[in-house]
């Protein structure tokens, strides 16, 4: 059998000079706790000490559209893997199934970062040492439900073991909350926080949008029959999170576009929208406001902002109708920010208060628009590589286009942005290996020397998401 | 006299760890077959045993817009360069004069993929053992001319020597594919096949469309008098073709815009069409249905389906009014995909029973929107680095920006694409060791094993491309 | 205290193949003469030679947006950099403390092309050997002060120090060229010419514009009541450049649009900007139309046009408000070049006698769009990397997507494009230090051999440049 081995020096340049300085330089960070400003873990995980991962296939298949997607762009049904139909109608229920077929393609994920990551989960995590194919595939299947079958491996016990030291999870406007006040009221000290996400009652196209609304009133105790109940409910909700330990909030949009409407304009569309009869326009330009009214919110109660641009979502009506969304059918489309941005740059964006950190599916914005963006406007920085680039390649792309404009320091370190809670040691470790490598990189070609580079690989993987996301 | 030598180890990173293993890998695939599923060699070559090249000028410069292009930009006349004028004016009869103002000027080349062929085809077809300049260029003509007397450079004695196992062509709809019949009928067994283009019945706005349906049909012998004729008999002609040995079609569109049209639309459009009354929004809008219906008609005949977007033909008026067209004037334009071919996925991308093949001239559409959308649509792949891209550090961004998210097996190998025949071997060579180098990059960083390596880098030179073609 | 050093490898590749062979190229091209086609240096500097550069927050700071603007984007207010405002506000006024808090904060240029100047400012001409940091900044400042009251260290003094063979600076269209006149009158043998730039005359929202028209009919004694008579004053003006020196024109636009306007036409719309009635629109329009007349002067006087397209000016409003224009606020926007040029190529493009330079903020249009356009056009050259993009890895993709298609001979070496005198030769080092890197890796990965390399490096740092501006 092929041994699955992890090369110590993965991710580097191999050149005899920049290799070791790679290396020594994230030895320096490799030990560094985690800090997790942005994901999707599931709060839930840690309410209970003794909740579990269920079976490998609920660990690593069925919940995580990365990585069945592959599998379905090669023809495999996404019914094959598990993935529960809307309709309730027959999936696949035999889990040991379900792994073989992921086993019997696993070659699909060679040299992609979801490979990267399984790799080094299935390695570091669960200390599997053969290669996962079909043949391999029930013998590493056992080992991994004998492993998730003892209290180490479940998800406060391993938050432990990966030395997270915080973790901000993604929540709606309108949740209670319950489950972080059952983490708080429960003693453990796990650094678990929520995160603002109005998106769900800002874009007024959402499937059920009146109904968020409801329970906007319920959530607030603000009865939300106008724009202005709105705003307050909305600033309601914005405290209670921060009361609850947000210290962030996060903003989805197509577009990056930013206006401020009227007062009587923003009513009047809002008005529109409780009487059902919002038009796309509408819901454009009342995104647009709500994003520079959320930018004034954000001066006030201090919540760090930040705009997720670029997404179409459920691009695949056939995959969406019958699965729902977030199962692979999200495609990025081409964005705009120079003239975007405008006018919440120039409305706040000389304020050195607000913190506003934008992410991109456009990477060709990077060099052109949001380097020189954030290399100008104070309040401005640049999330890092998003989604599809947040890999050792989008990575190096990252730095390559937007360092030299932007510089570190308007950047924000590292986010793992990901449901999949097993993954996250895996994905910093890349983050902090690709960092270390373009900082040596730095160092071979001259453009820094080793005092700069030490401080920098300490800034990239730890303390600028820290300082960024107000986490200190 | 500077001596014209070819790097063994041309193409790869220079770092001592990574190229012994690129080499190490390039030796496994250097001598495979080449499998040309897409491209634009002439059939008539190889329909008489006898068929020759004509002179070094003929061969390597009159007919190749990649080369005579470089020399015009630096103000060369194209009359210089012995193409001919539609209104039959003057142009260089010399072929050894056209020759000289080549090598003259072949310093232009330095650093380019036309000059790195043109580099091997001298050397490694030809046996050329002095660096092309305005010295050599007598001897080295001579040298050429004395070799393209000989038997054992033949087109079919290349098409062997070459070691290719299919050669496809492209052919307009109408074409009757008498060479190909031809070449079937001689009992040679070279595999030179077919593939139905109907660009010029499809786009209606092409110069002489009226008298192109005419000929479609003559060809299919269906009266094209409404679109449902139009239909059966583009359905009629794909038949054709496939029962002499098509396996795939190709369309080409300045735009990826597809959406069906109602019948009544589409029949509507065609009959202004048919009276000479078609608007330019009708021709954009009947080429967007009849992607649509060519998906439709791939589903029935199983012939794989290409789509090349992104050229603005033409764009020199002067040239293209005295020379025609395909005499170096195309240029790109931005593209987008991830909402123009949304219909077109919707309603077909999910069958993977199609085979459906981008191409861009748009590199910023790789990692943004075609890797997400072959990655995810199981009837979609990426067709390779395109034209201009077809060259050491086009394939290196492709690799860069497409695998991580497509992953390779929804990518198709490579397509030569070319009308210089002798140029096969060399446009093949680059592509095997780009493919090489780039594969085992991924093992120095550690991202995959040599066992996975060995795999791809077969995958990547002949396998994917046999597949994807359908030439098992 | 941390000693400052240069690499003397630096921008170079580690590779231990392709290092030494950079160097051994670069070698080379070190001491060649600098030969400075397009910048910003204001010509006074020279007129008197015992003119001097002020303090080192003078020479360094205040005036170079490049730096300020980094600091500024974290919270540094452009006060505290003593930049003066319009309306006279207080701003520092003590040189030491602006050096201070530049000192204080040098570490965030770490990494960025401005870093990288400075550093070799302070090394090589000011021949400090400690880090700019907190501690050290007091003792430099001193440093620097004695050397700039030295004679050494003189404008004059350091063209010469410098090896400037030619410097052409860029003024307005009614610029009387004083400074010229007097420096030719100064018998001092440096070459300082002009160039010509109308935009201020021909964008028609120009602020002031209507001023602008009254000094272009005194500066050319021709008074401008008419388009006609407008096109006769700026040819008038062009003559005069010539005369001073000039040999080129330069040109500046949001977009790339070129297209003829009908004679009443521009007489129109030219009326109505003089009645002070002129729309969004009609600027537009008139602009496209006056790049092309501008191409026809060219041909006629055979002055080199250079276009400059992408910058949103002015995008921060509360900075240009308080500050004026060139305060780091400006930003790239995207840009479209295949349509944009078409009228422009199509009707001048194909004449070898008309040198057209572009230059691009969008990189994504280099491989797309300029690089086949000067691929093919015998008029189009294509400029170096701009602005952010003036840097080690700006330049790297500049090499990567630009010269396999447009070959190198179709673009025109370097602009140092600076208002920072003293940083000229740093600017050039990178550059020339970026194309030898560039070459040997040519050379190491056999795509041209040393004989081509040897070439190509001297045209890159020297030749292209002064043949592309007519300065030889």
């Amino acid at each position: 059998m092929p041994k699955l081995t992890l090369d110590p020096d993965r991710y580097f340049d191999p050149d005899p000079t920049q290799r070791p300085m790679a290396r020594e330089l994230y030895e320096t960070v490799a030990d560094l706790p985690l800090v997790c400003p942005h994901g999707h873990v599931d709060p839930r995980l840690f309410v209970d000490e003794t909740a579990t991962f269920g079976t490998p296939a609920d660990l690593f298949i069925i919940p995580d559209h990365y990585v069945f997607r592959v599998l379905y762009s090669q023809g495999i049904p996404v019914e094959a893997m598990g993935v529960p139909r809307l309709d309730g109608g027959l999936v696949e229920e035999d889990h040991r199934k379900i792994w073989q077929i992921f086993a019997d393609n696993f070659y699909l994920f060679r040299g992609t970062p979801s490979g990267a990551w399984l790799t080094q989960e299935l390695s570091e995590v669960f200390g599997v040492d053969e290669k996962l194919n079909g043949e391999t595939a029930p013998a590493i299947y056992d080992h991994i439900v004998a492993k998730l079958a003892s209290p180490e491996f479940r998800p406060r016990a391993l938050y432990e073991k990966f030395n997270i030291e915080v973790l901000c999870t993604t929540d709606e406007a309108v949740d209670p909350l319950k489950s972080h006040q059952a983490i708080r009221d429960s003693g453990w000290p796990g650094n678990i926080r929520p995160t603002f996400r109005p998106d769900a009652v800002v874009n007024l196209l959402t499937p059920g949008w009146r109904k968020n609304i409801d329970a906007l009133s319920n959530a607030s105790g603000i009865t939300v029959n106008s724009y202005a109940a709105f705003v307050r409910a909305l600033e309601n909700r914005r405290e209670y999170f921060k009361s609850m330990g947000a210290t962030a909030t996060d903003h989805a949009a197509i577009s990056a576009y930013t206006a401020e409407l009227s007062p009587s304009e923003a009513e009047a569309i809002f008005e529109r929208a409780l009487r059902g009869e919002v038009t796309r326009d509408d819901a454009h330009r009342f995104t647009g406001h709500m994003i520079m009214e959320n930018a004034r919110m954000a001066l006030e109660d201090g919540l760090v902002m930040q705009f997720h641009v670029g997404a179409v979502r459920n691009h695949n009506r056939v995959i969406f109708n019958r699965f729902g969304p977030d199962k692979g059918g999200d495609i990025p489309e081409h964005s705009e920010f120079t003239h975007n941005l405008r006018p919440l740059l120039n409305k706040y964006g000389n304020n050195p208060s607000l913190t506003f950190i934008v992410f991109t599916l456009d990477e060709t914005t990077y060099a052109r628009e949001l380097a020189p963006l954030a290399g100008h406007y104070p309040a401005m920085r640049l999330g890092p590589p998003w989604w599809f680039y947040d890999s050792v390649s989008g990575m190096s792309r990252y730095f390559d286009q937007v360092m030299e404009t932007a510089g570190l320091y308007n950047t924000v370190g590292f986010n793992d942005d990901t449901r999949a809670f097993a993954s996250i040691p895996a994905r910093h470790d890349v983050w902090r290996r690709a960092s270390a490598n373009w900082i040596a990189g730095l160092v071979v070609r001259g453009l820094i020397d080793m005092e700069d580079a030490r401080e920098m690989v300490v800034d990239a993987a730890y303390r600028l998401a820290k300082r960024a996301y107000k986490l200190e």
